[in-house]
């Protein structure tokens, strides 16, 4: 079959990607490892689309254009495109298996325009294990695609160690800012520092990349710098969202943001702390987390006291400069290029 | 180190397969994939201290016990013993991570005498995450462990396979028996053995067998026939829990049986269901899953017209009969060993 579509070579485009998710579905609904009834075989089929390809897919969409960028202008063959979008939709399973159950967690009522899995009519607590089932279904994927391939054990690896990551920053993220009664004296910079990079970092920034390194052949102990750097990446990217929450466009972002009503532990509000004297701490103390108009005003106006709009500039400056330079000291080419297009899609962002 | 205690050879008591949960767990806080705060540390540590290793054990001895058997008359080195006991243990934590789950699904209120942990202050939803994290600790344990060993691959592999055979069945119970409105029509024996099977068989007889065999070095793909004896035995145990609900002496199992109230699709409602004319289907249709004593005294009187205690007596008969004949087709007398000892503690048994 030719290669065809977007930026040439091996296919790829958004369309192909989405016709991969059939295939793959396909596949684990005829499953021999269980015997499926109809009803559990439906429930699965509904199940599976109503969480899994919704969203963008920019996460798994980045695997298959990070590989295409590390083959250089090698073309892929039709092979390895279907194994870079199969990692691409086990990052996008990974993604609705936390969704689902982050949503019940959160007591949150819709998700990407509709509602939330586990209000939908008959489903309540099997959300639950549906949560449970879409994460088997990555090992169920990565055996059928991947077993025999030299790597099988370091995907296995991969994934199994981002998953921890990714639940000990929510576990974090629980503790810290949901469990009893609101106390701004948890929140500092270390803690935000840490829920961000666990929490979203490892899952949506390195793990992409670290699917197409693996499939490219490469062994991934010889790229802790490249972890650091996309780690500190998805660090820059939470915190843009933070600061957008709060200074960017309602109109161009879609949403009025409440990260201060909702007691959220921002970029803003660490920042905040750390340079309050005591009498603007009381305000911050008496203010944070409160569903009222009068509250956020005071809190904004902290802020701008503070400056940290040019705090916010300042951070965003520093941290492309070091992103660049050690990007740029990276030996290959075809990585910098990875990590490049990575960077400038979120540089600066308004939105 | 001398060997000691039960059964000569290579330790093995209760009190040492305690004390390697606490080896394993202190690794486990300390595990330098996560930056752990104080908080989030003391929190693991009461969570796993909370669930996994308050019950029985009997999943995670009889790892120790099936390998002992299987090594003979062969001492096994307190190394051995060691790594018998963590696989023990990581299923004694697979089956806390199912239990914290099930718990929130059922919204139960205790469990193993204490409350549930959703139920303890403070931790509510949390307890999802931590779900998914006891679940997370298995495959860190693993790889401390046993990363490197030419069984590790096909050991990961046998707790994901096992694992999604849970879910599976669990998902079918769920959709079967709790999802919308009491319909006995969707009951029948074929659902149910599926269910007992996939949910419970797999994990709790199977699984701890399959560890010990990986262990000794052998490949599970020979044990086609013992993988079908061990579900079969789950099986029937979970038959003779059904029967023993409604037929047991509640002072000796040390509850009241309360199947036929609680609408479960237990092995006799199947039965029933599989051989009543249509008066007496409408006599379980009417009064089966209702928590009124007069309905449930109806439906032990039609199990009695129905003689279903003669049916169960049979069924325990030749379900032994053809183990018994196919644990002595066996090869290897070691393994006739595992099989006989696993049969001989639940055949009859009255709780």
């Amino acid at each position: 079959m030719a290669a065809a579509g977007n930026g040439g070579g091996g296919g790829g485009t958004k369309e192909e990607f989405r016709r991969i998710y059939d295939v793959l579905k396909e596949k684990l609904l005829r499953d021999p490892a269980f015997e499926f009834t109809e009803s559990s075989r439906q429930w699965i089929d509904r199940m599976v689309d109503y969480n899994v390809p919704g969203g963008k897919c920019n996460r798994g969409h980045s695997v298959v254009d990070s590989y295409k960028l590390l083959k250089g202008a090698k073309v892929p063959s039709e092979e390895e495109m279907f194994l870079a979008s199969t990692l691409g939709w086990c990052i996008e399973w990974l993604q609705a298996y936390f969704l689902v159950l982050d949503d019940i967690m959160d007591e949150s009522h819709t998700r990407r325009g509709q509602p939330c899995w586990f209000r939908v009519p008959q489903v309540g607590f099997i959300a639950i294990n549906d949560g449970i089932i879409l994460r088997n279904h990555i090992s169920r994927i990565l055996r059928l695609h991947f077993k025999g391939k030299p790597y099988f054990a370091d995907l296995l690896d991969l994934f199994n160690e981002v998953e921890f990551k990714t639940a000990s920053g929510q576990l974090l993220d629980l503790i810290t800012t949901h469990e009893g009664e609101k106390d701004l004296t948890k929140y500092n910079i270390g803690v935000h520092r840490r829920i961000v990079q666990y929490k979203t970092a490892y899952y949506s920034f390195y793990l992409p990349v670290a699917c197409a390194l693996l499939l490219s052949g490469e062994d991934l102990i010889n790229y802790g710098a490249v972890e650091n750097i996309l780690v500190e990446m998805g660090t820059y990217f939470q915190v843009q969202d933070d600061y957008l929450d709060c200074y960017g466009d309602p109109e161009f972002i879609g949403k009025i943001g409440t990260d201060i009503e909702d007691y959220k532990c921002s970029w803003l509000v660490v920042q905040a702390l750390e340079c309050t004297d005591e009498s603007q701490k009381r305000v911050l103390f008496e203010n944070y987390g409160k569903n009222d108009p009068a509250c956020v005003a005071k809190v904004k106006n902290l802020y701008k006291e503070l400056n940290l709009e040019a705090t916010f500039h300042d951070y965003e400056n520093k941290s492309y400069n070091k992103m660049i330079a050690d990007i740029e000291a990276q030996p290959s080419l075809a990585v910098q290029n990875v990590l490049k297009s990575f960077l400038h899609k979120i540089y600066k962002r308004q939105k």
